[in-house]
């Protein structure tokens, strides 16, 4: 089920621009705005809702740290487990980690090993806010296959398009976002 | 509403303890396998949504990142705002900040300064995972305050409370804390 366009205009105006940052020539998507506007938040989970309780999902995982919030909120609605994917050295037991580059150098996340549970095949729902050039979207979905998980999908709020971090990912897994910039 | 004693035990056991993490002689609490565990964290999210729907909150704010996670979740059964409270740097439109010491020199958290609405003395809940020396949340209600908007309480899943951070912070709110580790 996908996002109607009434819906989507809405959630799209609640989300806050803000110019050249982090750095210059940045417009940044500022998502604080639409976790506090009721209409659109609510119109966001429950959209999310009832998209992925069709799934059959069993997990969560969300991507440190704005992950986290859609991410947590959804897993509460589905009643199923969350599962935090973190920046490398956070997570205090033995983890899995994947590389993946930066414009500068690189960087690397971690999941528990033992995140997805015992049995292989869990069907894992990857939530970050926003996609842009896809590295750690790809290094989270390539993490959640290697634990013996199956990534369903990554979704995400927004999706800038102008750059091609969907197409490389949707070689690898289903990708889903709300709201796309051009 | 406190917590009863049988459902503690529950979620307690339910959370991880790693020995020598993040160094030496710490156990660190591993909240990652209480998300996981269904019977677990139902009655927590449960026993939090029954707790403070009487409070009239209007927005909960989570400390960077664990308190995401609960917080997102609570302020999702709530039907209420959620607004992040993040290490300095992080935030993309105006914020007010408040430092707080560590073992070895400082660190700075901030907000949104509109993070709250427009009206003063908005309720406010804090969440974080865990409390150990306070500072980090002692700052964090320092600084609800600071936007005109009224820390009311703040919670934490673990206290540590061989450690008087719980203290000093009473002197400034209320606090609830779930699971005590003497």
């Amino acid at each position: 089920m996908e996002l109607n366009d009434t819906d989507r205009k809405i959630i799209e105006a609640s989300i806050r621009e803000i110019k050249d940052f982090p750095k210059e020539g940045i417009i940044f998507k500022d998502i604080t705005t639409l976790l506090n506007n009721k209409e659109a938040y609510t119109l966001l989970m429950n959209h999310l809702y009832t998209r992925y309780k069709e799934y059959h999902l069993e997990y969560i995982a969300g991507i440190d740290a704005r992950g986290f919030i859609f991410g947590a909120a959804l897993a509460q609605m589905l009643q199923i487990g969350f599962v935090p994917i973190r920046k490398k050295g956070k997570l205090p037991y033995t983890t899995i980690g994947e590389k993946y580059a930066l414009e500068y150098g690189e960087d690397e996340i971690e999941v528990h090993i033992d995140a997805f549970g015992k049995k292989k095949g869990a069907k894992v729902l990857i939530i970050d806010d926003l996609i842009a050039t896809g590295g750690t979207a790809n290094a989270a979905a390539t993490l959640v296959n290697k634990t013996g998980a199956e990534c369903v999908e990554c979704c995400f709020i927004i999706a800038l398009t102008f750059l091609d971090g969907i197409k490389k990912l949707e070689e690898k897994t289903e990708v889903y976002s709300l709201i796309k910039v051009d």
